[in-house]
C-alpha cells in the first residue's frame, strides 16, 4: 500500500502547489511594492479567485480594481474590487465594457503606482478593446479560421486590431509599473499566448501580419490596414512578469512532494505531447530500466498527452497512460505509475487520473482483462476500477495539465 | 556539424562493442580455463563468426568442435571445428545429425575438461534432438500454436520434449565445465528464451507443462506424455553465462562514447517497445526540458520500438524515431535525436537509421515537406535523405536492437 500513499501524496502536494491561490500567495511573498497606490486588474476563468486571495494578503493596500472573469465564476463580493462577468469562449459586450473600465482603473496613474495584473487562462474572451468595430473583427477571425491560418498567424494579426493585447496593456498603464502574475495553462508558458499577452511585448511585426492578411486574401477595411500599419511594443520597461502555476510548478511540486519522502528523483519533461499509452509504455520500459537496483526513485513527466479514440469506452489521458504503463510493469514488485490531470477530471470522468503498480495487469487477468484489450476500448477507467486505481480529487479548482510519475520504491 | 560527427562516432562505437568478434574477445579476455581440454559448441547465426573469434584468441587450445549455423552462414573452414549448417527458421534433418555429433563431442569429458559454448539467435531450430518423433514435435507445435498459446506456454512444453533445451545439454555436457557466451538478440535478456536456453536452468515445471496440454486440449502420444513428466534441471552447477552483446551492451557502449565526448549520460531504458514516433516525440519532450540549460547532455534508449504502417511510404523505425523528434526539438539550435538499428537495416531500407536537429523541421518546410504528413506515409526515408539525415553503415554482423540517442550540446 505505500506506494498508493505515496502517490496520493504526492498528487495532492502538486494540485495545492498549482492552486491559484498557492500561486498568488507565492508571488506576492517577498514582493516590495513602490510608495504609491495598487490598482488590482484580474483577468481570466480564475480571476476572481487568485484575485480574493491577493486582497486578503495585501489586506487593504489595494486603492481600487477590477476582476473580469466568466459567467458563474465569481463566488462573491470582494471589496474595493469591482466584478464583472463576461463571455468566454466568445467575448461579448461585457468583455468590452469592463475592458474599458480597467482602463479607466490604471489611467492617470503615476510611477510611484503599480497595476497588479493578474491573468489566467480565457483572457483573451474576456479582455479586449478592439480598435475596429467588433463585426469586422470577428470577420477578420472567421475569415483567416477558414483560410487554414494557424494560431500564430491568427494572433499576429488580432494582436494589431486590439488596443489591449500584444503588449499594448501595460502601456496603457505606463508610467505605473505592472507586476503581472500568470497562472498558465499553456504548456511552453509561452507569455505572448496567455490572454493573447496583454502586458508582454510583442515579437511579431506589422509586416508579418500584412503578410498574413495578403496570403490568404483576407478584405480589410481601411481602418483596420491602419491599425495592422501599427507596430506593437517591442519592449515593456514597466512590467515584471511571475509565471506560476504552470506545469513547471505542478512537477516541481510533485518533485519536492517525492523528495520529502525519499525518493531521488528525475523532471523528465514538463511539455510531453505524445500519446498517452505510449508514454506509459515509455515509463514502464524506464522502470523496467531502474528496477532491481535497491533505489527509490521518482521520475517525472509533466504535459498533456492525447489519446487517439477507437472505442466507446470510458477513460481519459491520464488513465490510459497509467493502465498503459500497468502492462510494462507487470510483476515487478516495488513500481507503480500514476498519472493525472490538475484540474481533477480526467476525460469525461469523475476521476483525476489512474494508479497502476506491479499487480494490476494480473489481477485484471484474473477477470478476464487485458489490458492492451482495455486500451483498444478506450476503457481504462472501467479496468481501473476494478484493480482500484482510480484517483479521485473532485473539481481541484486549477488546470496547469497533467503530471505523470514513475515511482520505484526497493528500499521498502 | 559537430552534433552530427558526434552522432555518428556513438553509433560506430556502439555497433563495434556489439559485434558478435568483439563480444567472444571481451569475454575471454579474462577467462582461466581448466586444465583440460576446450571442446567448443558454437550454435545460432552468427555461430561462425563467434567460433573463428573464439578459435582465434585460444589459438590451439581448443581440442575439437563444431559450428551449427543457418545454411549460406559459414564463411569457409576453421579447424579442428567441424561446421555444420542446418535449417532455420524450419529445423530439418541437418540440425538433428549436427546436434548428435555435438552430443557427441561433449560425452566422456572430465571435470578437468570446458565446453565453450556460444550461443547466437536461431540456436532453437538448429539445435535439437527431440525426445520424440519429429513428426509429432512438429505436430504438438502447430496445434499449440493453432489453439493460440503464447510463446512462454509454447516453450515450457518444448522444452520436456527435447534432450538439449531447458538445460539439458548442459547435463550432458557434465562433468566438464560448461563456459556459455550468450549474444542476444532479445530484449531483456531472458536466457531461458535465447536458443531455448540449452545451458540455463528452468523454472516452469512440469505440472505446468501438462497444464498447458489439458487447457489447449492436445493430443499426445504416450511416448510425449511421459516426457512432459520429466522435470527440466532447476539448477546447473557446471555453467558459467556470459551474456554479451545485448542491447544493454549497445546502450552501454553508446553511453561510453558520449562519454567520451564530454557528454553527461543517462540510459533511461534498454527495454523501449512503445510506437517509434512516439517515442521521438517523447525525446523531443525531454529535450525541451533540458535546453537552454548550458549543458552537455546525452539521453539513451535502447530496445525495439514498433512501427503502424498507414502508408505507402518507405522508413523504418528508427528513422520515423529521429524524424519525429525532430519535430519536436524544431528550433532548438544544439540538440539532436539520432536513432539506429545495430544490424546497419532499418526497415527495407539501406539506411541504420535517421538522425533530426533543430533544423530538420525548417529545412523540410522550405521544400513544403512536413513531419506529421511525411510520417502519415510512413516516408522517413526519403524526408531524411532530403536533410542529409541518413544513416548509412552497411550490414554490420550484428542484431541486438536499436539505440536511440538524445543529444543536448549547449557547451559548443
Amino acid at each position: 500500500m505505500s506506494l498508493r500513499t505515496d502517490a496520493e501524496k504526492i498528487m495532492q502536494s502538486a494540485i495545492t502547489a498549482s492552486l491559484p491561490d498557492t500561486a498568488v500567495e507565492k508571488a506576492l511573498q517577498h514582493k516590495e511594492f513602490g510608495k504609491g497606490k495598487i490598482v488590482l486588474v484580474a483577468i481570466g476563468k480564475a480571476a476572481w479567485q487568485m484575485a480574493k486571495t491577493a486582497n486578503y494578503i495585501l489586506e487593504g493596500k489595494i486603492s481600487q480594481g477590477i476582476v473580469i472573469t466568466k459567467y458563474g465564476h465569481s463566488k462573491g463580493e470582494l471589496p474595493p474590487l469591482e466584478i464583472w462577468e463576461a463571455g468566454h469562449p466568445v467575448l461579448d459586450e461585457n468583455s468590452l465594457k469592463a475592458t474599458e473600465r480597467a482602463i479607466d482603473l490604471v489611467s492617470g496613474l503615476t510611477a510611484e503606482d503599480t497595476v497588479l495584473f493578474l491573468i489566467s487562462g480565457g483572457g483573451s474572451a474576456l479582455f479586449e478593446k478592439p480598435l475596429i468595430p467588433l463585426k469586422e473583427l470577428q470577420a477578420i477571425t472567421s475569415d483567416l479560421l477558414a483560410s487554414g491560418a494557424d494560431i500564430v498567424s491568427m494572433n499576429t494579426v488580432r494582436k494589431r486590431l486590439s488596443a489591449v493585447k500584444g503588449g499594448k496593456f501595460a502601456q496603457l498603464c505606463a508610467p505605473a509599473k505592472v507586476y503581472a502574475i500568470v497562472l498558465s495553462d499553456i504548456i511552453g508558458d509561452p507569455l505572448d499566448m496567455i490572454a493573447s499577452g496583454p502586458a508582454y511585448p510583442d515579437t511579431s511585426t506589422s509586416e508579418q501580419a500584412l503578410e498574413v492578411i495578403r496570403k490568404y486574401k483576407i478584405m480589410v477595411s481601411p481602418e483596420a490596414a491602419a491599425a495592422l500599419r501599427q507596430e506593437t511594443p517591442k519592449a515593456l520597461d514597466n512590467v515584471e512578469t511571475i509565471i506560476t502555476g504552470s506545469v513547471t510548478e505542478l512537477a516541481a511540486a510533485g518533485k519536492a512532494a517525492a523528495e520529502a519522502l525519499g525518493y531521488e528523483t528525475l523532471v523528465l519533461t514538463t511539455s510531453l505531447a505524445c500519446q498517452a499509452k505510449e508514454a506509459g509504455s515509455f515509463l514502464g520500459a524506464i522502470a523496467r530500466e531502474y528496477a532491481g537496483k535497491g533505489k527509490k526513485l521518482a521520475f517525472m513527466a509533466g504535459g498533456e498527452t492525447v489519446v487517439h479514440l477507437h472505442g466507446r469506452g470510458k477513460g481519459g489521458r491520464n488513465q490510459e497512460l497509467a493502465l498503459s504503463a500497468g502492462e510494462g510493469i507487470s510483476g515487478l514488485t516495488n513500481a507503480a505509475v500514476f498519472s493525472f490531470g490538475s484540474d481533477g477530471t480526467d476525460g469525461p470522468t469523475d476521476a483525476a487520473g489512474g494508479y497502476a503498480d506491479g499487480s494490476t495487469k494480473t489481477k485484471l487477468l484474473e477477470q478476464g482483462i487485458t489490458i492492451p484489450g482495455v486500451l483498444e476500448q478506450n476503457d481504462a477507467y472501467h479496468a481501473l476500477e476494478k484493480t482500484g486505481g482510480l484517483l479521485i480529487t473532485g473539481a481541484t479548482g486549477t488546470n496547469v495539465n497533467d503530471l505523470a510519475v514513475l515511482l520505484l520504491d526497493e528500499k521498502l
